[in-house]
This record gives structure tokens, C-alpha cells and sequence, in this order.
């Protein structure tokens, strides 16, 4: 297991920690919940946006908390959804008079915590609601999941969602403007390599040094078929072609387009990537208003990456060009 | 080879392209010397900041040319010096009534290429200096480098040379701004897994899978010895002491402190180590005023990590907070 790691059982405590530490005075951290909030959070007037699905994605979730994005994040174990107490302790922590709004990626592990939590927290007295985000559209089932598969996709969610509370919409504007981009995104990935869970110690699946997995899941969930590895371009276009023709998007359509690397890829083969898929876009007819290429949404050190593409509107336009802050410098 | 890869001869000029792509409007792009400058450069009041070494190092520098930051870059092929005519091109490009000046990492191909340049350039009354970075503690001279190496601490001369000349500040103001930086500055990195040079094909150097290189080289040079994996903490612990005990720094100090990737080690990992980095300088009396944990300096796919400490002064402080655009889009 080649990693940065000193006890197995502490990789999640400790980067959280490293994030802490890397960002003073602005976040409350409480080990016992993994739960990470902004240190000005919860505010009455406010609806608090929350995560907390399994580690492993980083930067998703717990560094893309901060002001025009989550409110809190309360991450499980590597690839395993957060207990319910986790959850429950997340939203009273974050309770509002706005009301909590939870936003939850399409795995059944998360839904069944969350759902539990909702429901206590509701008995309560607390207002308390979910989103669920699915935008994969690799596979119509997949292993954790009934549905498509929540991945890349969530981080507009999020962006919009978390732009539009920090201006003081609703509770039901912000699932009104969640389902708005839920329906308008589509994602899929590629694997060229496997990772290695840090509890587990061992590769999650194999995969030969010739082959891809075409439609990865983020925990390494099989896609549509394992496949030789080929051309770069060959798989941008087929990434492309199953996202487009899937809304469908439309010639005319303004997006937002996502190249996202699942932590093991170079940001140099991503804007690779990128060329292909902005060229794809522009024969398509879109015009691509923003774009994003990094890491958004990784499965450890898994070499691969996925595209994402949202269809805009003025609403969604404006929200995504809304400033946020999160807890990574730049530059 | 398992990389996202079209002809590997067409690696860097598609990745630039990418580049370019995602960025409309923002730079020129002259594909027969790999250039890529900002659109509004070069102005005759401002000096032009350049860089341009061997590629593989994303998003340093190709993604570092911005408002704030280089003016240009133009690399070279993977781990390779760019030629003398893509030196001087880019001298050319960006000549300027207030200079230009050309940041350098210390290896002796970059060093030959742009010397000559910049003799031909001077030759033809352009205005025009250098300055060699050498921030890698790790060994005395090196595999291409007569000399310390120049890594990670890059970044910080780009930043505080960036701020000043949009400021402003004359070649000679820079130079001295430069020198500050590079002599307070101590850089070194880990590795635990080599990368594959796209038109090698082949892994750059064999590591076991219970091994790492300890001070290892952006471009797989060896270091102070082959060990075994240690645990994170140690490994940062080692890579603390090398560099505090080497400017030295002093209980007092106020800091910059980067963990940087290697480009193959996800940011949870990178988070991990600053929690540990984070702790030694506390410890030892140092005040970090500003953290950076991400890729700044990659070697392709390599796993791995390097620690950079930048002594600060009210100068330096001031620089490092200026304003900077890059063409990476993080939130």
C-alpha cells in the first residue's frame, strides 16, 4: 500500500484535522462526528446545506465547505457512509429556523443514514430536509445503487444551491433549484487504475495494465464493460456521446463542462481531456459559459476521470459565477 | 502505459492546447515554440515575467501565466529543456521598455537554453535578465544540476515577482525580490512511486512496493537514500528537519508552508501531511500565516509529496496576498 498514512484507522480523523489546521478560525471541527462546520454556521436566517457521505472523494465533501458552498460536512470511514448518529448530529448541530437542507449522493449506505436521521431530527421538531443527486449515466443500477449513481454532478448542486442560501433563499427554493440542476446534469467516468481503500489494504478491484473500466463508479462500481485502454480522444468521445445524447443536450444549449480527476491523474492529461471535450462541444453547438478541470469528485488515488455537463439557464449562470470560498488556496 | 494519451508526441501541445481552450480570450498560443502568453502582455511599462523549463511539472508553469503571476511560459517536451528558438521566441513575445525577466529552475539544460537566449535577445537590445531558483535541501548537486535544485519554492518567487511587477516594480527591484525569496526558501520531497514519461513508455526509475525516495528529484533524480516506507509522520518529520535546520529557521519565524503533490498523491493524503507539518512548526515556535496544500510542482503521475517553508517579512507577506488569476477554475 503505497500512501501517505500512519495508522489506517485514523486517515479519515487526520485529514480532517489537516484541513482544520490548514484553515484557523474558520471551521469547528468535533472528532467525535467527523463533522466539520463553519465556525459562523448555524445563523437563524439562514437554510444550512450539509453533506456527509463516505471519504475517499475528497476534495467532495468535507473541502468544499465555506461561505457560498456547504455549511457543514460530516464524512463516513473511506467509501462507507456516515452512522446515523453522525448524520442526527451533523443537523442538530446545524439546525436553523430556515432549516437544514441535506444534500444526499444516490447510494442507499447514505440514503439509509440520512433517511434515519431526517426522520429523528424531524421528531425533534426540527425542519429538515433532502436532495437526492443521481447524475451518473453509466449504469441504470449500479452496486450501492437503485438508480443512477450520484458523482461529479453534486458539485453543482452544491455550487448552485450553496450560492443561492448564502443570499437567503428558502428551504423550498433551494430544492426547487436542486432538482433544477439535478435534472440538467449528466456525468460518466473512466478508470484506468484501481486504489486502495487504506483499511482494507488491497487493491478494490483488478484491472489489467492494458484495460479501462468505461463507466466506473466511485467506489470502483463496475460500469458499462471493461474494455482495452484507447486513445485519449476515442474516450472523451464516447464519454461525450453517452452524456449527450442521454438529456439530451441541444445544439443552441449554453453549459457549464467539467473534466474531473478521480486522484491519480494528472492535471495535465486532464486538460488533454478537456481539448477533446471542448471540441465535442463546440461541433455540438454548445457553447460552454464556464468550464472546470481538476479534481472535484476522486476515489483516492484511482487514475481516471470523468465528464460532467450541465445544461444552464440565466438562473444556474448566475449562481455559478456567485464567489465561494473553500478551504483550499490556490494561489 | 496507463495514461489519458493521444500520440505521446502530441502530449504537451494538447495539453497546452487545453489550456487555451478553457481560457478564451485570456492568452495567445503560439504552438511552433509551445508559447503561451497572457492576451494584454506584452505592456511596455511593466516588466514580463517568464518561465519556461520541461514539462510534466503542471500546473507549474503552463498553468501559472496570469494577471498576477507569469506572463508567459513555454515549455519544453516532458522533462525537457525547451530549445534555444523557443527561448528567445518567447523573449521576443514578451519583450518590454521595463524588461524581462526569466525565472529559472536550477538544471543545467534550462540553464544553457535560456543563457543563449537571453545573449541573443541582449544582442538585439532587448532588455532582458535571469535568476536561478535552487530551493531543494535535499542533495548538494544532482543528476542534471550542478547546484541545488530548483522545486517547489518556484511558486513563491513566481508570486512575490508576480504581485510586484504588476505593482510596477523595475527588472532590478524584481531581481532583488527574487533573490529574498530564494534565499529564504527550503524545499524537499518523497517519493513512493516513479511516473512514466509519455514517449519513454516506461517507468523513469524501479521502486519497490515497500519503498520511497527520500529527497527526490521533480524529474525522478535520486535522493539521500532508498528506504522503506515509513509512516506519514515521520516522513514529514524528516523532510521538517532537513529543511528548518537548514536556513535555518528560528522560533519567531513567520511562515509560509506548502505541501505540495507530487501529482499522483490525492489531496487527502496531501491534508494528512500538513496536519503533521502543521504541528512542527507550531512546535517549533514558527508562525504560519499562509498555508498551500495541492499541486503546485508534479513530476506526471508520480506518488509523492514535497514540504516547502518560506521565511516571510512584511514585504513578502504583502506580495504573497496580492491578487492573482490563474486558468484553473477551482469553485
Amino acid at each position: 500500500m503505497k500512501k501517505f498514512l500512519n495508522d489506517p484507522n485514523d486517515f479519515v480523523a487526520e485529514m480532517i484535522e489537516g484541513v482544520h489546521l490548514a484553515n484557523p478560525g474558520k471551521f469547528k471541527y468535533v472528532p467525535e462526528f467527523n463533522l466539520l462546520y463553519r465556525s459562523d454556521r448555524p445563523d437563524n436566517s439562514k437554510v444550512s446545506l450539509v453533506q456527509g457521505s463516505g471519504s475517499g472523494h475528497e476534495p467532495a465533501h468535507v473541502m468544499a465547505v465555506g461561505p457560498g458552498m456547504l455549511d457543514a460536512a460530516s464524512p463516513g470511514a473511506v467509501f462507507a457512509a456516515p452512522p446515523v448518529d453522525t448524520c442526527l448530529a451533523c443537523i442538530e448541530a446545524l439546525k436553523s429556523d430556515a432549516g437544514v437542507l441535506v444534500l444526499i449522493n444516490n447510494y442507499q449506505g447514505d440514503r439509509m443514514s440520512w433517511d434515519m436521521a431526517i426522520e429523528m431530527a424531524q421528531a425533534q421538531g426540527i425542519k429538515v430536509e433532502k436532495f437526492i443527486i443521481a447524475d451518473d449515466v453509466s449504469v441504470p443500477n449500479s452496486t450501492y445503487s437503485i438508480g443512477r449513481r450520484g458523482v461529479a454532478g453534486n458539485f453543482f448542486v452544491i455550487k448552485a444551491c450553496g450560492a443561492a442560501a448564502e443570499r437567503g433563499a428558502s428551504l423550498e427554493e433551494l430544492l426547487r433549484i436542486a432538482d433544477k440542476v439535478n435534472s440538467q446534469v449528466r456525468s460518466m467516468g473512466v478508470a484506468l487504475t484501481s486504489c486502495v481503500p487504506p483499511l482494507k489494504g488491497a487493491q478494490l478491484f483488478d484491472i489489467a495494465e492494458d484495460e479501462m473500466e468505461v463507466g466506473i463508479g466511485i467506489h470502483g462500481e463496475p460500469g458499462r464493460r471493461r474494455d482495452k485502454l484507447k486513445a485519449a480522444d476515442a474516450i472523451v468521445d464516447e464519454m461525450f456521446d453517452a452524456i449527450a445524447s442521454d438529456l439530451p443536450f441541444k445544439s443552441g444549449d449554453r453549459i457549464a463542462m467539467m473534466v474531473n480527476g478521480l486522484g491519480g491523474t494528472p492535471i495535465s492529461e486532464l486538460y488533454l481531456l478537456y481539448r477533446r471535450a471542448a471540441q465535442r462541444a463546440q461541433k455540438a453547438g454548445l457553447t460552454v459559459v464556464r468550464n472546470y478541470v481538476g479534481e472535484y469528485c476522486t476515489s483516492l488515488e484511482m487514475a481516471g476521470a470523468s465528464l460532467t455537463l450541465l445544461r444552464l439557464d440565466a438562473e444556474l449562470e448566475d449562481l455559478l459565477a456567485a464567489p465561494a470560498e473553500i478551504p483550499i488556496r490556490v494561489f
